[in-house]
C-alpha cells in the first residue's frame, strides 16, 4: 500500500539509536524477542515467492522433570492473489497454490503447527452485505475440498494445520459458520470450532452471514501441544480466551479480519493482554491487501505472537504477505503461571455467581451514592 | 533515578521524526491526544514544588439530548519524602503536605475527581515480610486522621477524593485491609472499596498482612460520573475490570505500587485493555522511587489514563512525582460501547454457566485429541 508504514518496528529500528532502543523494546515489548536462525534455502524461497519470513523464538527455564517442549508455530497473513470478480473457483485455487508454497517453506523452517487467516479461501466480503458469490466460498469443515486440501498438507510435512473457512454444515439445515478446522499432523480431522462472538460494527456486521458459534470452547491436543482457535472478534471478549484457557490451552490462535481505521490501536493490546491474563501463548493473524471491488479500507496485518511473561514478537508487515515462525518452550506457561498465580487468585467461583446475577432481568447494579 | 529512561513518550519523541511519529502514536496510542492548555500559575507551581504537570483530554461527539459530560481527573504519583526509619507520624504528615501542594495544583487545574496511588501514606513495605512499623500505618477508613484530611480537601476545592490507604478495620476484629476510601466533594464519605485480588509474586507477597476484599464491586455515583477503584493486583484480572463495569463505572482508578523489572512490559497493556473491553475510562497510578531500606527494585511511575476507543494519554515519568490532569467527556463510553457492542456481544449468560462448570471439582476440561 503506498503511503501506509511497512511495520511499526521497523520504524522504531530505524530511528532510535543504542541503547534507548534497547529501554523501548524493553518497555513497549518485554524486552528484544530472540531471533531464531532460518535456512537459507526457507529465506530465499520466500524472497523468490514474495513474502516476509520472519523468525523468533522464546525460551523457557529448564526443568528437573519436565523436559523442554519446544514447538514451532508458523502464522501466515497474505492478500487475496486474484480480483474479487474472478469466478469464485478459480479463486480458490489461487489461494490453495499460495498457501501451498507459503506452507512448504513453513515446513524447511521446522514448523509443526501452522495457523491461516480467516476464512482465507476467500475475500473477505462480509463487510458487503451481499451473499451471492460470496457464500459459494463455504465449503464442509469435514470433507469440503479445503479441509482435503490441508489434511494432504499436514500429512506431507507432518504439521498440524489449523484452516478457518466459511463452513457450510448440510446436516443442520444448510446453515453458515465462520469455523476454523483443525487438522492433525497425521492428516486426521481433529475438529472444528467456530467463532463464538460475531461482529456487528460498522461494515463489519456478519450477523447476517452466520450465527455465534455452538461449539464452546473446545482445545485440541495435538502432538505439539495443546491449542485453541479464537476467531477475530472474540478477540475482544477476555472471558472467551479465559474459557479456552481454563479448558487447557498452551497456544490460542486468533484469526482475524480487520481493517486500520477500526482497529489498529487495539490489535497489539488485546492479544497480548489474553497472553498475559491467562499464562499462555497467543497467536494473533490479521490479512493483508484490501476487498478490491469494494472501498472498504486497508487490512492491516502486522501479525505477531504474545507470550505469557508479556513479551511478543514484532509484528509481520502491515502490507505484505508473511509467514511469522515462531519457536516456544510451552513450559514457559507453567512456569509463568506459578510466578503470577492469577488462575490461583482468580476468584472464580465469585464471578461465576456475579456473572449470573448480572444476566438476570432483575439486576440491580451495586451504586452508592451521597 | 541515574539511568532509567525518563519515559517511553519523550525518547520517541525525542529521535522520532513526523510524519513517521504520528504514524507510530497513532499504531501505539491510537492518535495523538489532546493536550490541555493549563493556568500558568499551575504550571510554575507544579515546578516550584518539583513535580511534573501534565494535561491531555480526550473529546465525544456531540449528541442531541445529551449535554457533553466533561470531568477533569487528577492522577498523583510521587516518591515517599522522608527515609522508612523515620518515625511514623512524621512520616505520614510528610506524605499529607506533599499530597497537599499536589491537591492545591490539582484545584487550580480544575480537577473534580482526584486519585492517590496505593497505600499513599506510607512506604510500600509490604514486600518487606516484616510487621512494624509498617502496620503501624494503618488507619480506620470512617474515621481515621487522613479520611479527615482528605475530607478537609474535598469540601475546600469542590473536588471528589479517592484515598487509597492501608485500613485497620476495629469493629471487624481489628483486621487489616487493602482499601480504597472515596470521599464526595461535599466531603461526606461515599464508602470504601477493597482490593480484591492479593498478590503472591515473589517478594510482593502481600497475604500475610491483608485478605481478599470483601466489598465486591461496589461503583460509586459522584456529582461528576460513576466511578470504580480496582486496586493493584486486580489489574490482572479481566473479571474485576468487568464486574465494575458491568455496575456501571465510567471511570475506573487503578491504584498501584508495582517494579520495572517485575512488570512494566504488562503495565501498557491491561489498563489500556480493560478500557477497550468494557467501554470505560481507567486510570492506573503507579508510585515511584523505592522502599529505600529493601533494594526490591524501582517503583516506575508511568501513570496514564486509556480511554474507551482504545487511545491513552503518555505516561507520566517513570522517576519523577507527578500529577496527570486529564479532562473526558463520559458521553464517549456509551458512544464506544453502541459502535463495538462488547457488552450485547458479550454472551455473559453461557459464560456464567460455564464458569460455574470450571470451579467444579468434578470439571472436566472439554479437551479433544486423535
Amino acid at each position: 500500500m503506498e503511503g501506509e508504514l511497512e511495520s511499526l518496528e521497523s520504524c522504531l529500528e530505524r530511528h532510535i539509536p543504542p541503547p534507548d532502543l534497547a529501554e523501548v523494546k524493553r518497555i513497549l515489548y518485554g524486552g528484544e524477542t530472540r531471533k531464531l536462525s532460518l535456512p537459507a534455502a526457507a529465506l530465499s524461497s520466500a524472497q523468490q515467492r514474495d513474502f516476509e519470513l520472519q523468525g523468533y523464538g522464546f525460551d523457557a527455564a529448564a526443568e528437573q522433570l519436565r523436559r523442554p517442549r519446544i514447538v514451532r508455530v508458523g502464522l501466515v497473513q497474505n492478500k487475496i492473489p486474484l480480483p474479487t470478480d474472478t469466478a469464485v473457483a478459480v479463486q480458490v485455487a489461487a489461494l490453495h497454490r499460495r498457501i501451498e508454497e507459503i506452507v512448504e517453506v513453513a515446513a524447511m523452517c521446522g514448523v509443526n503447527i501452522i495457523c491461516f487467516q480467516e476464512a482465507w479461501t476467500m475475500p473477505f466480503a462480509f463487510c458487503t452485505r451481499e451473499k451471492l458469490p460470496w457464500t459459494e466460498f463455504a465449503e464442509s469443515a469435514e470433507d469440503g475440498m479445503t479441509t482435503k486440501f490441508c489434511q494432504e498438507l499436514a500429512k506431507k510435512y507432518n504439521m498440524v494445520v489449523v484452516s478457518p473457512i466459511l463452513e457450510r454444515d448440510e446436516i443442520h439445515g444448510g446453515t453458515l459458520w465462520n469455523t476454523a478446522v483443525v487438522i492433525s499432523n497425521s492428516g486426521a480431522l481433529l475438529g472444528k470450532s467456530r467463532k463464538n462472538h460475531i461482529p456487528r460494527v460498522g461494515d463489519f456486521n456478519e450477523s447476517t452471514y452466520y450465527m455465534e458459534g455452538n461449539t464452546g470452547h473446545t482445545v485440541f491436543q495435538t502432538q505439539f501441544g495443546t491449542i485453541a482457535v479464537n476467531i477475530c472478534f472474540g478477540r475482544h471478549h477476555p472471558l472467551n480466551w479465559l474459557m479456552y484457557s481454563l479448558n487447557g490451552a498452551e497456544i490460542i490462535f486468533n484469526p482475524s479480519a480487520t481493517i486500520g481505521t477500526l482497529s489498529e490501536s487495539l490489535w497489539p493490546i488485546e492479544a497480548r493482554n489474553a497472553a498475559i491474563a491467562n499464562h499462555c501463548f497467543t497467536c494473533p493473524i490479521n490479512r493483508v491487501g484490501t476487498v478490491s471491488h469494494h472501498d472498504l479500507g486497508h487490512f492491516y496485518g502486522s501479525s505477531y505472537v504474545a507470550a505469557p511473561d508479556g513479551s511478543r514478537t514484532p509484528g509481520l508487515s502491515r502490507t505484505q504477505d508473511g509467514l511469522l515462525v515462531v519457536e516456544m518452550d510451552l513450559n514457559l506457561c507453567r512456569q509463568v503461571s506459578d510466578k503470577w498465580n492469577f488462575k490461583m487468585t482468580g476468584r472464580y467461583e465469585m464471578y461465576a455467581d456475579k456473572l449470573a446475577e448480572a444476566v438476570q432481568p432483575c439486576f440491580t447494579p451495586n451504586v452508592i451514592g451521597e
